[in-house]
């Protein structure tokens, strides 16, 4: 199976602790990695993830606060140091590139290589990124300031030639990719091989939806419905419910509720409040809801399959 | 005797490596927290280093390179976070300012606390603080853009009196204050009491230098001359000589020779190149000139006495 990873490079939420770094996670697609926000010391806990910088030409971030986007100088200046050549292409609400010009202008002139800003508009629901592997788009979330999040959806692989099949009836290499693509094979007699018979096909399409910043906003329920995991934010316990509607907040509880009415098939819950020493808590209530659930962890892996 | 501590948060240099934070540290005097260089993460590592947030008042930045300042935008909005109230000073280049003035505006507004800016003049040697304290004046150093190290000066306390002697001789108590201060007494018979009689000296005034970054430049000497503790950067080894003139950083070696010249009583290395796995060359080539050399280390105390 092709790989489609989720590292989790930070998962506390705004105010430092000694447990968590703030909010950052790279998706590895098939050795292409994506990083889904960028707060300060990501570029450190990238390195500490041993993922090779240089298969990173996509960020995204979510909304602009500092949490989320303080560790973008770094990263970028290290990438300079590096000399590294390839552009890299950061996804954001528009004002992030102002924000970043002066100290970019002054802190990386005469780089080797190029920072292309791409505005995204967080109101709505479309695709911003599409290569061959994947296509990734905005979730609206209902935050304190505009906020989304991101849809990763791979896309299906052909399906495998059975090569005893294709030795049997004798299949000319030009009609392979045909096949791959789900055709029916034609011998020169005229009797029709059905696709079935010659392919096995290839693993579903998977999925991956990063819901960080929000209030609980089940609006976003039908755009990441059967998704394969969901990341999202669960910052407080259900204690504290007024507090996370108060922040535009979501509690754990409440995570695993849109993840059951989802039908997502795992649940990662992130971005803690610095009150929890300890976020067994959250996962208890967030699995006395929707019982396949994971509390997010520095330095973790999670695998898609 | 009063305190006076270095506490190491970060001693690498520009590339992240898994052993090293970027340059920051903090002085403790008498409880009073003065921060030199900010770089990412400086945060976590003050979080780490259980050092009182609300008595770091004083930020004092050695030059614009991101790795001694990425981290300020992430301190001071934290400090925001935490509803701080009392000024904060940040002693820079101009630049900064400038630099971190759109951000500050976006990330920052109606924050309960103001950032003030003090611009220093890296060429001169000046007073740039002074409190009953302490002093702390810029050291003009050698590097590729405007950049100065920082001389922390304690001020004398007055004297301690002796109370046997001040019951003996019957001292009135508003004579205490200029005996303290190495004034003799006069008795109303009009014999005098020399103050060595009447007082202990008080401890000697101790001083610390942060040098870093530059080229080795013995021009610091004089200004440095007999103090407590250097920090000094000892970027590379002696075999990466030429590479470190040509990127204006000095060898831990001449770092060591510095220290000597300048009859340091003990000397710290730092800001170390990301290329060493183990800083053990540093220090054995560093201890060859200068026997009484300690290496940097993440969460390391230093308590001059």
């Amino acid at each position: 199976m092709e790989k489609f990873e989720v590292n989790i490079l930070g998962c506390g939420s705004a105010l430092p602790t000694t447990r968590h770094f703030a909010s950052s996670q790279v998706v590895n697609i098939r050795e292409k990695l994506f990083m889904v926000d960028c707060g300060e010391a990501a570029q450190l806990q990238l390195r500490r993830s041993k993922l090779k910088f240089s298969r990173l030409n996509h960020i995204f971030i979510s909304h602009l606060h500092g949490d989320h986007c303080f560790g973008l100088m770094g990263l970028i200046s290290t990438f300079g140091l590096l000399g590294r050549t390839a552009t890299l292409h950061i996804y954001a609400h528009k004002e992030l590139e102002r924000l970043l010009e002066p100290q970019l202008e002054f802190f990386c002139k005469g780089m080797s290589y190029k920072v292309e800003f791409h505005a995204i508009d967080p109101t709505k629901a479309e695709v911003i990124y599409d290569d061959r592997s994947v296509s990734i788009s905005t979730i609206p979330l209902r935050h304190r300031m505009p906020t989304c999040g991101f849809l990763f959806q791979e896309k299906q692989t052909p399906n495998h030639i059975i090569r005893d099949m294709v030795d049997f009836y004798k299949i000319p290499v030009f009609e392979l990719n045909r096949i791959k693509n789900g055709e029916d094979y034609v011998t020169p007699e005229g009797t029709v091989v059905p696709n079935n018979r010659l392919t096995i096909p290839s693993d579903p399409a998977r999925s991956y939806a990063y819901c960080s910043d929000t209030i609980c906003h089940k609006s976003i329920i039908p755009q990441i419905k059967g998704v394969n995991l969901l990341f999202h934010e669960g910052t407080f316990a259900q204690s504290e419910l007024a507090r996370a509607k108060e922040t535009f907040h979501t509690t754990a509880m409440q995570a695993a509720e849109i993840a059951k009415e989802a039908e997502a098939k795992q649940l990662v819950i992130g971005h803690f409040s610095a009150r929890y020493e300890d976020e067994s808590i959250l996962l208890k209530e967030a699995q006395s809801v929707y019982p396949n659930t994971l509390l997010a962890k520095e330095n973790m892996r999670i695998i898609i399959n």
